[in-house]
C-alpha cells in the first residue's frame, strides 16, 4: 500500500479513539478571554502536548505567547521535502449565556452525527482532523510525506496577541512552504469550501461616565444626563437610518469589489434567503447596494457585542448609574487600516459625546483583513484533496470572520495560507449549543491526508513558475482573481 | 413631668440600645426585589414584630401582602382620641454594584456621626425614629397621647404591590385621622423639610429580540440588525436633542406649576449649583425652561435604570446576541395617568421598532404622583414639632422620588399624609455606601414625640373648620398653595 492508502486505512480503523480524544479535548474549559480559566487553558495545553507526543511528533513543547502558551510539535527536517505548517487553536469562546445551553458546554454530548460542546467545531473538532491525519500517516504509514510544523494557539479567541512576536522569535524553526488550518466553514455537509479572504477585526471598549457614584433616579431623574442613555445615543449614532456606518471617513479605505468578483461570488455564495434562514431572522439589514453575503465579507461592519449598565437583576431599581459600557467589534475589509479606523472611531466618539458625560475608549485587538489568492498552486493541491475527501470540488469564498493569526502567519512567514474549513453554517460557533458534524471529522482527516500527500509530491512547485510567486506572496489584500 | 418630657428623658437615656436595635435591623439583607432574599425579608419581618411587641404595641402580627408581609402593631382604641397611622418599610434596595461599597452593606458600620449600611437611611434608620418615639412614650410615660396604628411595609422598594389590597381588606382596623412617615429627605443636617409632593412611577422592562439564538459577529455582522443596537436606537429616541421626552403626547397631561408655586420653590429649593454639587456632575441636563429642582419635582422624567445584552465578561466575544433588554423608570407628575403614559410609551416603541427586530414591553409598577396640602392643620402640627425637635421650621418642598404606598394610603384612607423626612441629601439612598446621620435619629425621635403630643391635644381639629376639609382631602394632585 502507498502512504495515503495506509494512512486512510489507519484513520478509518481508529475513528473511535479519535472521537474519544476529541471528547477529552472538549472537556477542558479553555476559555482564553476569562482569567478565571487561565489554569484550565494551561491544563489543556499540557494535555495537547502529550497528545502530540503520542501521535509521534518530535520536539514537542509549550512556547510562551501572551497569557497562554502555544503548543508546538514537529516532524522531519529533510531539505528536499516541502514543509507544511499546521495551525489550530485549543482555546474557546466564553459560554454565556449559559442558560441557553441544552447540554453542559464542557461535557461533550453526542446526538446522532453531531458532537455538542463549546469548541466542538471552533476549533477543537476541526483541529482534531489535522491531528488524526498526522497520526494516521505516522502510525499507519510510519512517516509523513512532508516536513511538518504544528502550532496550536491558546489565544486565537482573544486575537492571538502574542503570536506575531512568537513567529518572529522562532522564524527559523517555523520556516515553511505553506500554512494550512481548519477554522472556517463549509457551505453545507457535502459542500466543501476554501476561504480566500478574512475580514479584519478591531475591538474597542467604550465606557461612558456621568456622576461620580450611582444616583437615586427619583431625586435626580430629569436633571442629570444618564450614562446609559448617553451610551445609547453614541451607539445609535454609529449607523445612519439606512444601516451605513455613520463614522466620518469609515468607508474611505474600503476597496470596492470588482464586477468580476461580485459575479463569481454571486454564483457560489449563499443567497440572501439562505443567510436569513441560517440567522433565523425575518429580514436583512445593513448598508444598501450589496447582497447579504457581500455585506458580511467584502463590506466592513460595526457590531456591538455587549452592553452593560445599571441594575440588571430581578425587578427594578431606581438608579442612575455612574457609568455604562459597551464592547464593539469592527469587521474590516481590504484596504482598511485598523489603526486609522480606530482613530476615526475615537474622533467620532469625541465629537458626539455631549459635555454632560465623559466617554473613554479602551483599545483591544487590531487585525487587518486578509486576501488569499485562490489560483495559487498550493490552493489547487488543496482543492484536489477536497475532491478526494468530500467527492466534490470546493468553493472558494471569502469569510466574514477574522483569524488574526492568519494575518500574522501570512505576513511573517510570507507563504500561502490554506483555510480548509470543516465547520458547518449551523455549528453555532461562539453561540450556545455549539456542535461539530462528525462526518466532517472523518472526511476532513482523509482530505488532509490527501493534501499532505499532494504537497509531498512537490509537483505543485512547477505551478509556481506559472504563477507569479512574488504576486502570490503579495496577494495579501490583492483583488479576488 | 408631662408626657413629652418623660418620653424625651427616656429617649435621651436610651440612645445606645436604640442604636443597637437599628444595627440589628440593618443586618437583615431584606432586599425585596430579589427572590433569593425572600427568606431574609421574612426573618426581618419576624424580628420587627418582636421589636413592636417589646416596645409595648398590641395586636402585633404579620399581615400577608404580595410576596412579603406587612408588620402590624397598634395601641389604643379610645374614640375620643385622634388616631395616627405610622407607616415605614423594612425592605431595602439591592446592593449592586457591590464592588463600590467601602463597607459590607449588611454590616452596620459607624464612622463618627454616620452609620453605614444598606437601608441605614432608606428606611430602617428613619423608621427607627418612629419606633424610638413610640417606645419612649410607652416605656417612659406609660402611654401614647393618641391611638396608634403601625404599618411596616416589606415591599416599598418594589412599589408596594400588595398594599392597596391590604388597606382595603383592613380598612376598618386602619381607620385613622392622619398618616405620618419618614422616608424622605431634609435639605441639610439643620434644615428639616416636610415633603408636600411626590412624583409617580411607572416601571417597564423593554426587550428587543432579533435572531433566535446568538450569532457569530464575523459571519453575520453587517447583514443582521443587532438587538443591542436596535435597543440603543429605541432608547436614544426617547429624548430629543434638547432633553425633552420625545414620546408623542407625553407632556399632554402634565400640569404646569403656577407662577406662585415656582416663586415659592425658588425661595427654598436647592439651587442648580447645589444639585450639581450633590450629584457630582459637571453640568445639568434635561428639558429646557425649568430649574434643575423643577426638572426633578414638577416635571416628569424618563430614566433608564439598567441595560444588558451580549457579552459582558472580561475581554471580547464576537457575538450578535439574540436579545437585549433595558429597565425603564418613568417619573410622573400631576396629572399624568400611569396607564395613559404606559400606553403612549408602548405606542412609541411599537412605532419606532424597525421590522428587523421585535420589541416587547413588560409592565412593572404603576403609581400616580401625589400632592399634599402644606396648609392642612396637621401639617402645622408637624411643622411645630419640627421646630421643637430641630430648632427651626421645616421647608415644604416637593420631592422627585416616589412612595407608591403614600398614594395608596392617601387614596384609600382619605386623610392627610405627613412626610417628615429624616434622610440627608448625601445619604446615598439606593446607592453604594448608604449611610444615616445619627443626630437625625435623635432629633427625629424628639420631633415625633412632639408631633404625637401635638396631635393628642386635638386642638388642630379646630383648624379643620377653617380649612375646607373636603378640599384638603381632595388635595391629592391639587396645586401647591
Amino acid at each position: 500500500m502507498t502512504l495515503p492508502d495506509e494512512a486512510i486505512t489507519y484513520a478509518r480503523a481508529h475513528r473511535a479513539p479519535t472521537l474519544r480524544e476529541l471528547e477529552a479535548l472538549i472537556r477542558f474549559p479553555s476559555v482564553s478571554a476569562d482569567p478565571r480559566h487561565a489554569a484550565d487553558v494551561r491544563r489543556c495545553a499540557d494535555w495537547l502536548a502529550g497528545r502530540l507526543r503520542r501521535i509521534g511528533l518530535e520536539a514537542v513543547r509549550l512556547l510562551p505567547a501572551g497569557r497562554h502558551p502555544v503548543v508546538y510539535g514537529e516532524w522531519g527536517r529533510r531539505p528536499d521535502r516541502p514543509t507544511v505548517l499546521v495551525y489550530g487553536h485549543y482555546d474557546v469562546q466564553p459560554v454565556d449565556p449559559l442558560g441557553e445551553w441544552r447540554v453542559p458546554p464542557f461535557v461533550p454530548t453526542r446526538r446522532g452525527d453531531d458532537l455538542f460542546g463549546r469548541g466542538a467545531s471552533d476549533d477543537k473538532g476541526q483541529l482534531s482532523a489535522h491531528l488524526a491525519a498526522i497520526e494516521a500517516c505516522l502510525r499507519g504509514a510510519g512517516r509523513l510525506p512532508v516536513n511538518l510544523r504544528c502550532l496550536l494557539d491558546g489565544e486565537e479567541e482573544v486575537g492571538s496577541p502574542g503570536l506575531a512576536a512568537l513567529l518572529r522569535r522562532h522564524r527559523r524553526d517555523l520556516r515553511a512552504d505553506m500554512v494550512i488550518l481548519s477554522d472556517t466553514r463549509m457551505l453545507g455537509p457535502d459542500r466543501p469550501a476554501i476561504t480566500c479572504g478574512l475580514r479584519g477585526l478591531l475591538t474597542l471598549e467604550l465606557e461612558v461616565r456621568g456622576p461620580r457614584c450611582d444616583l437615586h433616579a427619583g431625586t435626580f431623574g430629569g436633571a442629570v444626563h444618564n450614562p446609559i442613555q448617553a451610551l445609547c445615543e453614541l451607539l445609535a449614532g454609529l449607523h445612519d437610518a439606512s444601516g451605513r456606518v455613520a463614522v466620518a471617513g469609515f468607508y474611505d479605505q474600503v476597496r470596492q469589489p470588482g464586477a468580476r468578483e461580485r459575479r463569481a461570488m454571486a454564483r457560489v455564495a449563499p443567497s440572501d434567503a439562505a443567510i436569513l434562514r441560517e440567522a433565523r431572522v425575518a429580514g436583512g439589514w445593513g448598508a444598501p447596494g450589496f447582497s447579504l453575503h457581500e455585506r458580511t465579507t467584502v463590506r466592513p461592519a460595526v457590531t456591538i457585542n455587549g452592553i452593560t449598565g445599571g441594575y440588571q437583576g430581578p425587578g427594578s431599581k431606581s438608579v442612575i448609574p455612574a457609568r455604562a459600557g459597551a464592547k464593539l467589534g469592527i469587521r474590516l475589509v481590504p484596504d482598511q487600516d485598523p489603526m486609522e479606523v480606530e482613530r476615526l472611531l475615537r474622533e467620532h466618539v469625541r465629537r458626539c459625546t455631549r459635555h454632560t458625560v465623559r466617554a473613554a475608549i479602551r483599545s483591544g485587538a487590531r487585525s487587518a483583513a486578509v486576501s488569499l489568492d485562490p489560483c495559487h498552486p498550493v490552493m489547487r493541491v488543496a482543492a484536489a484533496a477536497c475532491e478526494r475527501g468530500f467527492g466534490t470540488r470546493p468553493a472558494f469564498l471569502r469569510s466574514g470572520g477574522t483569524i488574526p493569526a492568519v494575518r500574522s502567519l501570512h505576513d511573517l512567514l510570507g507563504v500561502p495560507v490554506v483555510l480548509l474549513g470543516l465547520g458547518l453554517p449551523d455549528d453555532r460557533a461562539h453561540a450556545p449549543n455549539e456542535k461539530f458534524h462528525l462526518p466532517n471529522l472523518w472526511r476532513g482527516t482523509e482530505t488532509l491526508i490527501w493534501f499532505l500527500t499532494g504537497v509531498g509530491t512537490g509537483s505543485w512547485r512547477h505551478g509556481l513558475d506559472a504563477a507569479d510567486s512574488s504576486q502570490a506572496r503579495a496577494s495579501l489584500g490583492a483583488p479576488f482573481s
